[in-house]
């Protein structure tokens, strides 16, 4: 059997391993990240049971018969119009079947309640794969340190190529580091590309106008991409021109506690005092009301996923999870900074898998 | 009151009164289309409540606070990190309370129902919104024309370029393309953006990959952008170097096909009647297998949205609905054709929006 097969089986086995304790006989996954992540099955259009003795069945429709052959070697098929439904009629009689009540719908629960065989019931299931997907294996980290590494090509390529510097608008810098990811081998961006200049770059979630970079702007620029089921995430700010004392100021408050933040991220560590670490800098540099987010969160076949690394953050890090460190002061009117990596935590020191200058740069 | 005010609360009175036959007193959105669709708030996090008199309120979080108050004047709006239970924590005793039962989750609607006040009740509505957003006004068929007409000169300046050729791959004219919608005003693409060369062109759901165009090929572009909520659509099929008789064929039948389906979109029409257009001229040639689709869908606030123009389409076009026309022709393993244009249906004679020329091109 193929690695991918046995890799996917694991996981299946951890979730019913999991759903022992809630007497789940059935698992029926909706989510089209979780049929991914326990089957390999990349389609937008499925279902996936995983039943406590391990069997499994999936079901797509019709456009994608080759496909979930070729990435679902080891499971059985249906092609249907209705996946989860269809599965669901496949269930004996007595069973309790989980489903995933954080993404099915009120609308189709009912549906697939009214279609329940005899005596079959359904039970609401929340955040076991989630629980799972924490931990990342090699072949994961492999897919995101990829990511990642090439986000930052993009990054350097743009910066090296002087299209990031006054008179270019936020968008075009914005379309090239884009275009730069995309011809690296990004099926799309993770999210939104952000590129804030001046004024702009104090609110934490513009994403990209029309303004043009001027010369004492400060300019940050949040981006990443979305290769082979991965996500990647990292910020890096600018200067243009020249730093004013207020830029370099807080560029040095955010970049010390960056570094404070990554220090912190070894196992066993709570994520309260990830955030901590970041935080208590910002707060004794007297910038702590303009530190307006988490410090940081998880990265995987999501942009955004556990852990979380916030002030309410539960829970320590855990080699194997991945986390950003990405602390930020927003001054409004004035401009901000937000400087971000993500990491991978390991045993020892975490590994930055977005690693790339991070001085404050003139361009 | 500015023009945009009158433009949601007439769409808040369009709901209201729709909701009167189902005995709700106060709808409680919260698909952020529909928020951004009846109030104009654009943000990532919001819910709103319509009521029947009419009054609104609407929440979002402390990210927002400015952004609410530039974008809903006409609203008072609440700050808050839990919008939908906000909204329904101030609603009087004994009223009926609809929900969106296609977009709220299970676990989400079990916290709201657990801290709705006493005597209220959560009522289930589906498919009212959507209903609305079927008809068009002036404002959005702006939006939609002018997302349309970049969208065509994206593409027209990727032809005249000469990017489209034999050498390139897939994935190299595809970051081309998106690169010219993001430098023309998109903020993002409305899909992953399809180039199926070759064989890959005989699947319709393929997206964009390392295959290397060459002679004889033929290419189906499908692409679009997002823009100020906005989307866009459309499909051109071109041979690269020269067009094999193959090639000549099915591209004839399918440009016969989509001038039919055309000139079939009058307001009174069916839309089963649209899809026949098309494909009565497909199964003629003897292509009826190889149209493995619907024929259209409407294109709005989402890239796919009412009507559906298909074989078990239901209703009448009516003039303000938008509409796509894009039927194909797929033979496995030797290579397919769609061509896409976006309709405005009106009085008359449809509005192409994504107009541009449609013989067969070789590039």
């Amino acid at each position: 059997m193929p690695l991918a097969d046995t890799r996917f089986l694991g996981r299946r086995r951890a979730l019913a391993a999991r759903l022992a304790g809630q007497r789940i006989d059935d698992m029926l996954v909706t989510n089209l990240i979780h049929v991914r992540y326990l089957a390999g099955f990349s389609g937008s259009n499925a279902a996936l049971r995983v039943s406590k003795d391990l069997t499994a069945a999936i079901a797509t429709d019709g456009r994608y018969t080759t496909q979930i052959a070729a990435e679902v070697p080891d499971i059985d098929a249906t092609i249907t119009r209705d996946c989860a439904k269809d599965l669901l009629s496949q269930v004996p009689e007595g069973h309790r079947v989980g489903f995933e009540a954080d993404y099915l719908s009120v609308a189709e629960f009912e549906r697939l309640r009214d279609a329940c065989p005899a005596g079959v019931s359904l039970v609401p299931v929340r955040g076991v794969i989630e629980e799972i997907r924490l931990i990342k294996d090699e072949v994961e980290l492999a897919g995101l340190t990829e990511a990642a590494q090439l986000t930052v090509q993009a990054i350097d390529g743009l910066v090296a190529s002087g299209e990031l510097a006054a008179g270019r608008t936020e968008r075009e810098v914005a379309a090239d580091l884009e275009f730069r990811m995309r011809t690296l081998g990004a099926e799309r961006t993770s999210f939104d590309t952000i590129v804030a200049s001046g004024p702009n770059s104090a609110m934490p979630h513009y994403s990209a106008g029309e303004r043009v970079l001027v010369d004492g702007d400060l300019v940050t620029i949040d981006f990443g991409m979305h290769r082979r089921g991965f996500n990647s995430d990292m910020t890096r700010t600018f200067v243009v021109g020249h730093a004013t004392d207020f830029a370099a100021e807080i560029y040095d408050v955010v970049l010390r506690a960056q570094l404070a933040g990554i220090k912190a991220a070894r196992p066993g560590t709570p994520l309260l005092d990830v955030d901590a670490a970041c935080r208590d800098i910002i707060n004794a540099a007297g910038y702590g009301e303009y530190f307006v987010h988490s410090t940081g969160h998880g990265v995987g076949l999501e942009v955004h996923e556990g852990p979380s690394a916030s002030t309410s953050g539960t829970g320590d890090l855990e080699p194997g999870m991945t986390l950003t460190i990405e602390p930020g002061i927003y001054v409004p009117g004035k401009g901000g900074v937000r400087i971000e990596d993500t990491l991978v935590i390991t045993t020892g020191a975490p590994r930055v898998i977005t690693e790339w200058e991070k001085e404050l740069r003139v361009v």
